[in-house]
């Protein structure tokens, strides 16, 4: 046992038995609970990136009761009332307030130097003080479903299993082998949130002494989706990134970009190169991204994702120009990114139980048809369109307004028109016996299909949606490279056919 | 008739005859015109993103008359004196000075609450404020005339027409049908700038009330050539967005990114890379983009676009190191983007005009000989391109220049020497019937051969020119790609050769 | 002689002799010494953005002398006391001090108004208040070798032949010419560095008259393995960018990003679309990056490349988390990209001479066997994992690093194994003679494969490896991209194979 592990010792007794501790003294601004400041006792020294960052957080500056005494436009908690439930509310909202609640029903729940402490805080915890928010995420949001909404589709599970399967590591020669628990993490679940389980108890060695912890599998993870040990779904801190819990980095088109971006879904990159993007990145510095409620003028003059599809934004007189909202499918009536055809926003968040005519797991046939019993109707559209609408008229005329909202529909009907041809040449493959359609992902010709509609399309309708236009219209996977890629399926399929 | 819209009307009416609005009073520090105030009145209640945008402007916070007291220097406007077109010196700029200026020549001003408003401000309507700024940018500046510069080129106009066309649309199958007028307001003139052209009168419906107003195509658009329905090209908010007219965005390289990126002109990802870049996005904060004059080390210590191609640019002791000009061309003497091989500049910005030897709408042959005529003299790239070396010496020595300006220009020509053996395979394949150079851009091999010139050999001459250098000439469609575009190219035309 | 040129010569003269410079006064806080003195009256006329840049740095706000007395903990420089080689403590570190010093070494030292000036400052000048630095960066850090460790290891040589060589220049047809100086300049040494070299003197005209100069190849280059003309190695600027050599400047992820981007190397775009990155740029403006020591939880929340792979970091309670390096191997102990597969980081910095059981100048064969002499031992390589570990665990609880950990790594022997299927099928290539070894990067079927390592399997690594996951493995050269090259390469082969 060297010097360092006996100061370790030294210093975890002393802690726990004086509450002393060695290193400078933190004085809390708000009383912290008992449980929590033993915690602090060990973790500050332990851990002290996130000790500071929850320091900083207005989790440690404020109480439940405290925040129930604000005006309510001007809460960040949507509870209405302290109950017997909230026993805390005049501490800070320290590790034991989100750590130790709701032990039962955290099968992550394991004995933590005599508490009751589980690893994942979950939104059913975030509830507590956040229920409106958490309900919101949980029952309007697809993001709350992203994992079952891949997992338990068979398409896309297919497509899944393809792209996260190294084929060929058998053999050394591509292969089709099972796919890898861990690339399909990497791949779809980084994003879409893994389904975090308890494999049973572990020692491990931290930096204070050997403990025993839940061995959790898919973790870490901070996808949307993830399903929790509790069987709660969503990660709050996908986008209100633990321990601060900052609503400025929330409000931020940051934490969207880890996700929206790229080849798949380029929000990020439209917003970056559209005048949009040009006023928030120049206009930056003089925004409050602190502000509750958010108001138009006063805290911020630029358009960014939080504004457009989430906050609660009032106008410089005061007015409450859109509600807030964590489903953010509130705002939006078309889906235009993931699936083959742009079609109806679907009624429920959970779509793995959509059937269309075909008996697909899909919204839409290959032909286009739409299945409309699982889509909002033409008039919760034009009722959500009138919403978004009304945002846009704060900053843009009507004219303006109609004019792009019918150009941008245009233009989406032509790229699913343009992807109903290249789905034709496919579906004459498969019955010609040039492909298989057993696994619609797997070879080279429906490689192209898949990059036509999953990259091409997705490209120009996000381009064309968000008025971001000219790059992801012309060159970054768009219409040349969708034009080519039709190009060569045609040719593909020709020569196949030539006698 | 429900109740918001009973209290709308209820509002509308109230604005208009009590000229008390019900929200909050708005004091503005400078008298506005009773027109204006009129104006607003109703519009920062209903746009209110575009008051309060306006709001912190200079133009709400300034008259012709007091920024007329400015020394020479320090002004933002290049008019010397009022004049009796200036009668509104003594107000600020508000709605009305702008949206009601020159409206005989608008086609699209329209009856508006007893005024005649017009939708489009044009550069024309700037220039009652900022003629120097309007003529340089419209008699020395290509970008203001870059619709007509592709619409009436015949080689690019192939090429838009076959970009922008959904071919495949009509029967399923990839067929030549005429393109569509929204992909191409997509692809080409979300850049270039639309025509925007006063269809007839159409009723909308506003937030208000129904109104009448001029229906307009291509519109809304702010490319950098819009032909404006006063018939002027240009659209100042390019750069200097609406409604706040900052001078702070239009100098941060935000605003230039939106057209040069990606893939076809990677000006933004060579400088976000390159050393210039570093230095920027390291030390934004320690800009002052604002003052006027621009006094390096004192106000700035990096480079950005606007530096170097733009801005008037003071030495820490006061003296002038480059004068403004929004003539970009005028610190330019060759040109690298957009053509198949560099040339001289353009002696005019409208090219449209301009014929090579082989009778080409083009700058230089396909052999690479330039058309003379049309380009600047030997004398003129000179002189150019010393000034452009004075703003180089600013921060770097004598010999630092000369290299870097050497060795681009070689790395410039070998470019051009290797764009010029694609050119000269693609040749042999129209002769040999392989394809048809009716259209020089719709066949696979073609795209080959576009690809080359517009993608690779772009940024190969951007990342040599901007002292960019790795990533753009050696990965990103670059020196392996165009390597790998000519070996296909010639691969293909041998196996068609071969007997 | 023209009047600017007659005005230009008299501020030289009287400058030199009265040393009264013409512009407005500079008064120095700190006294300069009088060699810079006279080098300031006339570079701060002409040289106006080095001047500025330099006068807001710490070297003209401090001397040694001063910088000696500050605890050392918050030092800048590593020296221990002034010696006689220091005799310049008491004066501001000028032009002079860096540009005159080691004059003897100097192969570029010139006579400059009478004074022994050299052009290119080297990390050995720097070395005389820096030594630990140097040394460090030296000894101890592949980057200062990057020159050596490309053009003397005879597989990388070829590659860069490959891809720097312009090869249809001579014929217009693709055909295997030597490559240029200018293009390799820009694709390989743009960041591994040039090897700089006095050619001979040159008469060059400069703002105030012509003057001889040593003509210098290979400059300039800010390349950080760069060969200096006093034979030491490395460009200390590459990331102190010059005349600021600004701390905060070196400090953020902008330096990394000129060379740690994009297809071969996409640490900038993992990060920047990582959580990591979310925080960085969300909270950016609450970050000190000037103080030393850095001090997590005051001075910054948010981690990026520094505080990670070099910074001397301490914890909130005033402990030293992790000590600062220049060796940045020191942090890491598998090496990621660049090589084929991964492998245990190099003993020495100078990796030329490593050759593996096959005689190859590869840390491994291509059969996947490591050249254990020339690379780190498990029991170094735990070591360095474990100094990684611990800066983790200050954010991070331990299971969340071991399982980050554990992925990762079964990520990357995946890919490991994905890469060596590609090999196995171009040495079947090789073999059959389908392609040729000679040059094992110069055919298509060989790109194939060059991308499957040099794109593919590095952005999946380095996803994987910094947490950054979706984008990077699942649609931007990664799995999807690496599979479908090796369908084609399969496929290639077994055409050829067919009877």
């Amino acid at each position: 046992m060297n010097f360092r592990n006996i100061l370790i010792i030294f210093i975890f007794l002393w802690n726990i038995f004086y509450k002393i501790p060695v290193c400078p003294a933190f004085q809390p601004k708000i009383p912290l609970s008992e449980t929590s400041e033993e915690c602090l006792s060990c973790h500050r020294l332990y851990s002290p990136g996130i000790f500071s960052d929850w320091k900083k957080s207005r989790h440690a500056g404020m109480t439940i009761q405290k925040a129930l005494q604000r005006p309510e436009n001007e809460r960040r908690i949507s509870l209405n009332s302290l109950n017997s439930a909230n026993d805390k509310g005049r501490v800070a909202v320290g590790c034991a307030e989100c750590h130790t609640i709701n032990p039962t029903s955290h099968k992550d729940t394991f004995q933590h130097n005599g508490y009751e402490v589980h690893i994942v805080v979950s939104p059913a915890d975030c509830a507590c003080c956040h229920p409106k928010e958490t309900a919101q995420y949980t029952n309007n949001n697809k993001m709350a479903h992203a994992y079952g909404n891949l997992y338990n589709n068979s398409f896309f599970n297919t497509l899944r299993k393809t792209l996260g399967a190294p084929k060929w590591i058998q053999s050394r020669l591509p292969e089709k082998i099972s796919s890898s628990a861990s690339t399909e993490m990497d791949i779809c679940y980084g994003c879409h949130g893994t389904h975090v389980k308890v494999l049973g108890m572990k020692e491990i060695e931290t930096p204070v002494k050997r403990i025993k912890v839940p061995l959790l599998s898919g973790w870490p993870n901070i996808g949307v989706g993830r399903v929790n040990p509790d069987n709660s779904v969503g990660s709050c801190t996908s986008c209100h990134s633990r321990h601060a819990f900052s609503i400025a980095t929330a409000r931020q088109p940051y934490v969207c970009r880890r996700c929206h971006h790229g080849t798949k879904a380029p929000a990020w990159g439209v917003y970056e190169e559209s005048k949009h993007g040009q006023l928030y990145f120049s206009q930056i510095n003089e925004c409050n991204f602190e502000a509750v409620p958010w108001q138009l003028g006063k805290d911020f003059h630029v358009p960014n994702c939080a504004i457009c599809h989430s906050s609660l934004i009032k106008d410089p007189a005061g007015a409450v120009l859109i509600e807030r909202t964590h489903g953010y499918s509130e705002r939006l009536w078309t889906r235009l990114f993931g699936l083959i055809y742009s079609h109806a926003q679907p009624i429920l968040p959970n779509t793995s139980f959509i059937r269309n005519q075909d008996g697909q797991p899909l919204p839409i046939t290959f032909k286009g048809e739409p299945a409309d019993r699982f889509l909002i109707s033409a008039n919760e559209q034009l009722s959500r369109k009138s919403n978004m609408k009304n945002l846009c008229l704060a900053c843009h005329s009507t004219q303006w307004v109609l004019n792009h909202f019918n150009h941008s529909e245009k233009i989406i009907s032509y790229v699913d028109e343009a992807v109903k041809a290249g789905t034709e040449l496919i579906q004459q493959s498969w019955k010609a016996g040039e492909a298989s359609p057993a696994n619609p992902f797997d070879e080279p010709l429906e490689t192209l299909w898949l990059e036509q509609w999953l990259y091409c399309a997705n490209s120009i309708r996000y381009a064309s949606a968000m008025a971001g236009t000219p790059d992801y219209v012309n060159s970054k996977n768009s219409w040349p490279e969708l034009t080519k890629s039709l190009q060569l399926l045609q040719k593909y399929i020709n020569k196949k056919k030539a006698p």
